[in-house]
């Protein structure tokens, strides 16, 4: 993740950061100028197209589809940045359990038990490490593709065990060992099943979102959308704006690209890409403060 | 479901997939160009209509309702994509249910007591494929349609006993007589009770989706908006677009029912469309995880 | 509600169901083309007013408002499907509660304890039928009237005593003296009481739903609102469109009125109009599977 | 609260209640048709102007802002509505708690306990009534208010004590008593400690929607926007309406305004404005159902 | 957080205040018009371009455009409102809990323990200052930043100890070694269980909100978009509104960026700008109200 203060303007709109979508889409912004290039010079030069050819109207259907796309985007926008906001609420959680699995069993805890102070002070840090590595495994992404299409990338992956559930099981057993010596009464066990399960719950929702992108048809028609509306755009547009077009669809396509390119990019919040979450910083924050509260 | 990587545009662009909505839609777009072919060659060949003629501005009408059908269209998306995503998680929740209570019964039950550490690591993952069946019978998705209009269909199905809830029955039957033979103490009775409720928690809210469409008035007012609307589109664009009437209508056409075909297939998440939920790979994924961790 | 297959495009096209806004409307439709007509006869034949006349410009107001009605209408449905459908997700966990009782009720109580066993399988889905008739009295909508403006209308009706409440008592009533027996164990009745409650919960969120309608200020602004829009849209229009004014007004006026009628329908999801809950059905449904948990 | 029939769309459509935004506006749209006139009567008949002024085109800017002066109009109705639609749920559990806690305490108190039966039977209600009275108090909703801005407002104001905490703080006390004595085992305890601390959550909730209004910045913006929007409406629509323009810029203040005003009709639900809740309403309710249930 | 009235139209229309958008902007608002008048002498006065100068149709990107700026400013909105909205229900979630906990502990205490009375009254109330000074130090808002890049900024900061947690433990230790001693039962301890460790969930999702800006990408697009957006404007409305350009250019900027600027403003409302959360009010109020009932 990208740390920035939000109201330094400036720095914003003249500084390209390596993540910037300008930078990313530059073959293909370059590209469609090139086309859009192409074709005024087609209209204009060769085929001379007077003023009352039936193309320079087609920008009415521009407009008329302008609303479906922008909110087609806007949809997308959404649903990408709600996955995103899940995922950070779900590591949000997953720091808040840390915390109060570590400051209930400090409490219930003799001082000086160190045996299993330490068991636990070392374990909880280590469930948000295993999910971190589980998260970022190729693996977990292709858990539930189709092996009829994808049998080839799913065979070279050793799917070995599930690391963050065994984990969780030593933190259960440890827990349930203590209540039959009886170290943790029965009340204590009813208030520390929270905490327990819910491990395995963040588990499986962040596996959910990694697994799970948006319906394919949605991701393959939004981006037909896009292509074919920019590419029919320069025609009627070079009757009106000459070759200024290069800039003008140069410039719409880029808004456009811009925002599913986003899209893309956060929907997927467990990755290594430069809007991600920072899911090491999170694990590293989490074992300092348990450490801290079962030191 | 179909497993993708959205970053490979060029694939996305001019590759057929079996479940593209072009694909799905050729009759119709064949038809819609044809009509509006024929739209064009009466009013510019046959009936030689002027350019004062009132039928010219028709195209007004379009754009002051251009934002309607854009937001019912948004409204339609929003709503069977929220569906489709309440399913998801209806069966991520499952998943975590599964391994939150074999995590449990391993530690709770003896390493040696064999017996119900098999009964559990099948019953468990058998809640997840009798789901599966049951969400898949036609029975299940006409459960709430009304026998008048629909007795014949209703009739020719054996509704049978309810699967899911018999397995439920066996699983909550089992923790109970464990309990009574003092197997299981009183707390961890509570710390069960969780999981076990959830199941059917989980098979409610499923059935809901599946036997619960938008309502009847909106799909339908949908659908007849979206005909009339490109059926008129037409009269009025021949004056301004001659012949390129056919391919703009067809797109408009194109993106309209895209939309409308697309939310379609995803508001039931529960079939065996290329969109819906790949249940069958995660109740094997759920078998896997609970025998990894009640071997 | 009507149950129907979303894919079967043509006859939704050319079927005028029963409960279609097209047939609802038809006298308001008629009325408009009516209006429409009289508005186009003395523009173009009594004052044969010219192209300069003013009166020419003023669809520019309807583009300005366009984007407002627009977003007002999806308000309007949004709100709508939100209370539909949260009716349908309260009814849903009306099932599963009737469900888990009873799965929990099957174990907990002695296989041949026949009394309490058939007191509680006809109990339960009493609690359903007694909420469907308490939903569909009329004095269970106007119990938040004002007795200033609607004394005459309430007076009439009979309030009675509140039946679902007297059946979550008694449901309660025979757990707890189970209890006081020895039965039922305390934390069998901590286990148990999640769904007791909750009976009482869904009915009063249902009650909420249908005695609050959206805010009488919303309702009476959205109609004003489309009824002026469409009133003028003919004044103007006719200069561009002449006799098809008549066609084109009454087309926006049917899209119009029928997002606000449909959304008027299913606001309230428990009478009996086509669109609402199918709870006798889910009623009877809950009947039959609570026998078969608890025969 | 108005209780209405959503079905009479001519009693809305002719009838000017009291509450109706038209009558509250009526100065104001008074004021904005005069304005409209005088820059009329100074752009026709004082400066003559020509078609060709540059003031002509004006109209361009409020198109462009036509999108997003409807979509923050949309966003102030979503977010004052889901206020409204929150406080009404919250009421609604203050409804489902005290029902859930007399039908507890109904069954668990003996039927010849008329003492404890009685204190419950008046303290339950009492509670609605309370905190009915200290959502309508002045010194609740400026509880937030920044001293240094609004001193001279808070001093007047006699803070006193929190009321809806001691009737919670009483009804506690007497359970925990009831507890002390043997009246209520410890499972009780735990069933009935759900509903007691509810009581404060709601609490807590409604003094939240009351005392924090949408952002100062929103709403000052909002208005500046609309205030603007309008005054320079007539300018460039008077070379294309003439004297129409009196009408049609009243009607677009009108409706800009009318969706703010509503909005910040309902934003505060506690109030006695005609679309706020009928607190009185579900309080006597209240009381009514848990006298029926505790006689 | 200022208070205010909103329905003072007039004192919102014609005041400035100190925290309103326009000053803050004015000496962007003075560059922009600037800038256009430039653009405007250039294109008037200097190179005369000719009404058939193709740079006169660019507006037509504008409005293609419009749509898409509109929303993503909403979708800008919208976040950043649910994220304060957010915080304000996490403070009022503090006072709810504070309360309960402060109830249930002066009911649980004997009247006569003033040693546990005084701990709890002064912890409780102290929790929430401790939380409002971690949020306001800078080091949590970076506990995420990346250390490559902004190091020098951590390295001056002293993380030191997580204060709230240590405060959290504090009480829980204090409950535990009661429970201990038996002045709380088991019960009570699982009763008491829900407030204890949903301070540090309050905690945990404030943290959430302060360190995890919205996605850097869109932060940067959005700012990108408005300025260039802005910047072409005047070059095509020069010819339809000459001089005019000015205001209505600087007009369209001020609408755009009051709506990020405010955005940014309340998205952390942790901070100490005008529209921020009022936490030190509101921790005022719990300590009043704690002592109030723990006295």
């Amino acid at each position: 993740m990208i740390g920035y203060n939000p109201k330094e303007w400036f720095t914003f709109l003249f500084h390209l950061h390596k993540s910037d979508t300008i930078r990313k889409l530059s073959p293909l912004l370059l590209g469609i100028a090139a086309y859009s290039g192409i074709i005024a010079v087609l209209e204009v030069e060769v085929f001379r197209l007077s003023d009352n050819n039936h193309l320079k109207n087609i920008p009415l259907m521009h407009s008329l589809l302008g609303f479906a796309i922008s909110m087609l985007l806007v949809f997308r926008t959404n649903t990408a940045y709600d996955r995103w906001w899940e995922g950070r609420k779900l590591w949000g959680a997953l720091v808040n359990n840390s915390r109060n699995l570590s400051i209930k069993l400090a409490t219930i805890l003799k001082e000086d038990d160190k045996a299993n102070r330490t068991f636990f002070s070392s374990s909880i840090p280590f469930y948000a490490y295993s999910l971190l590595n589980h998260l970022q495994q190729e693996s977990t992404k292709t858990a539930l593709f189709d092996e009829d299409d994808h049998g080839h990338l799913i065979a070279t992956i050793d799917q070995g065990k599930h690391i963050p559930n065994q984990v969780a099981a030593q933190l259960f057993k440890r827990v349930h060992s203590l209540h039959k010596q009886g170290k943790i009464t029965g009340e204590e066990l009813i208030v520390l099943n929270a905490e327990l399960q819910s491990f395995t719950d963040i588990c499986g929702a962040c596996e959910r979102i990694k697994n799970t992108p948006i319906p394919f048809s949605y991701s393959v028609f939004i981006k037909k959308f896009i292509f074919f509306y920019v590419m029919t755009l320069p025609f009627g547009f070079v009757f009106s704006m000459g070759y200024y077009v290069i800039p003008v669809v140069t410039f719409v396509f880029y808004v456009l690209a811009s925002l599913e390119l986003v899209a893309e990019e956060i929907e997927d919040p467990f990755g290594i890409d430069a809007n991600d979450l920072p899911m090491e910083k999170i694990a590293t924050n989490i074992k300092k403060h348990v450490q801290e509260i079962l030191h």
